[in-house]
């Protein structure tokens, strides 16, 4: 079985975008009502929504199942305010039961998570809760930056954070740490934000005692792990100089990376220095990157092929594609026969 | 000949950080009388601050000359306003000018800038002209982020920053691109502001038409280019979705790297995937790692290793150690017999 997962609903029917259109509208003239007309979106127009993409792109990789939640860069927690956020990512995670509803061995959902700047990450335990036991969801995305860009929350690693921590560890879910869209122009979104995202939440974990305090919390770091894998020999020789425990005893217990890396010599790096036992397979598609590499003729986010093209073995491709998917999402095993 | 493009003056005689130390205790008391009172440093307090350091690593690895500048954590643009700047700014480019007066086939000078929040870049072309016309500096530490991790200036790209492009043009040196401390507790300064800063200014320079507007300014981006080479099918493929010229045209005759990464498959994938004449070597020693890595028995930082361990033969091997660096600082050729 072949679990990507990354994906994200970047190509809902367009009635989403206009509900967030109006939102914001109302936002920017509160003479306006306050708006939350829910978008009649029909399940046919669902399924055109990924017979073409999605779906399509599964077919044509091979790959089997998604883990799958709402557009990262449509979650912009720094529109607006808590209620904003939170009528939005309702509205979002209900899509995302809708399709896993309808297409049941295609994907599995993760939510989007109604934060807010300044506001308690406790405050997304009721919709993380709701996701979980309610629509069936084995996972969520947390922005470790709801201010977009200006990082004016407490790192991650900080007791602002821990109140989601608890309910991610009751309910056995992990989060991919993914921020979402940028409104420092210093950022570009996919080029800047979510890369520095990773790397930067990686740094927290390396000089925290976190995983002290929750040692079943799970966290996965997509794009790669942004840096880290690149700079491997720097953040091993950081946490020797930093007086930490070595990296696999520190965090490798609790963090993993995905495979969103966009070229084959990124993931023969990524599959060389990270344990396999660390690695999820993920592509983000259809995300990021839509474009055909002219250099392979090849998608540059079919991240299936670079792994297939690697000499791996099969003990290990089986990890990255299946196993360790089962093992950091442990509610998958409810849904899907278990390895 | 080696040159090493990238190291700090991290090992300053203790006097220095007395300095800092007092003028930020004015900033804090503003009661006391404005401090700058220059320290008194002796030629053999210098010589001893670099003999058991920089010089005895240069003999260690082999190699030959270090462009050399002020300790980047330490320029902290964000404290005081722009005076405070300017007078730790210039005391720290006049100890760099003393080392390299004392060891001048060891060192070659490249300053800091006396940039403050807010203020214009072209306020530091004074400073850049004074180093590199009086002090024979080569080229210049640019930071993106003077108000130390909050990202409150434009991008690198914005007409904000070009009268400082038009000195650097006008005086024929380059820039690299080095943030300073981080004030925003969310990253760690050498183990996430410094590689996302990279990555940052890498995206901004793929999204702009900056080097139609400078076809000669360069910039160097440090510690093996962030995020940039792991991702090069990413910053590839947004290119292309983005519709811009391919990167080669793009960027490449103005954008260099360092390899300032600190493991064997990092170096390999830097030269595997960003082209030769975009290459120069650097290692940041004395500086952010300071360990030997129990893989290898031999410093992290001994980035002349990773390439010495590399089947690349010697037309590429002199480029990445020595041709590169006389076509990016085309001073060097003043102090040096050009390749």
């Amino acid at each position: 079985m072949i679990i990507d997962c990354h994906g994200h609903y970047t190509t809902a029917p367009k009635a989403l975008q206009t509900y967030r259109d109006n939102q914001i509208a109302q936002l920017k003239d509160p003479s306006l009502p306050p708006y939350d007309v829910r978008p009649d979106i029909s399940d046919d127009e669902i399924r055109e929504s990924l017979e073409n993409a999605q779906l399509k792109l599964q077919r044509a990789r091979g790959t089997d199942l998604t883990i799958f939640s709402p557009r990262a860069s449509a979650m912009a927690h720094h529109i607006g305010d808590e209620t904003t956020s939170l009528n939005w990512t309702r509205l979002c995670n209900d899509l995302i039961y809708r399709v896993c509803a309808l297409y049941p061995q295609n994907f599995v959902g993760v939510c989007q998570l109604p934060q807010s700047p300044g506001v308690s990450p406790g405050n997304s335990a009721a919709e993380l809760e709701r996701c979980v036991t309610e629509l069936g969801f084995i996972g969520c995305n947390l922005n470790p930056d709801p201010s977009g860009g200006h990082w004016t929350s407490p790192p991650l690693t900080d007791r602002f954070w821990y109140p989601i921590y608890e309910k991610m560890v009751e309910l056995d879910v992990p989060a991919m740490v993914h921020v979402s869209s940028s409104c420092n122009h210093n950022f570009h979104a996919t080029g800047a934000h979510y890369i520095n995202a990773d790397t930067t939440a990686f740094m927290q974990f390396l000089t925290s005692n976190l995983f002290q305090d929750f040692p079943t919390l799970k966290f996965i770091i997509p794009h790669g792990g942004g840096a880290v894998p690149f700079h491997w020999g720097r953040y091993r020789g950081l946490a020797q100089d930093l007086k930490r425990p070595p990296l696999t005893e520190l965090l490798l217990k609790n963090v993993f990376f995905d495979t969103c890396v966009y070229h084959l010599p990124g993931i023969e790096l990524l599959l060389k220095v990270i344990p396999t036992e660390n690695i999820l397979f993920g592509s983000e598609m259809v995300g990021a990157v839509r474009g055909i590499d002219p250099e392979t003729g090849q998608y540059f986010d079919d991240t299936k092929r670079y792994l297939d093209a690697l000499p791996i073995g099969d003990a290990v491709r089986l990890k990255i594609f299946q196993d360790n998917a089962f093992r950091v999402y442990p509610r998958l095993a409810q849904k899907f026969a278990a390895p």
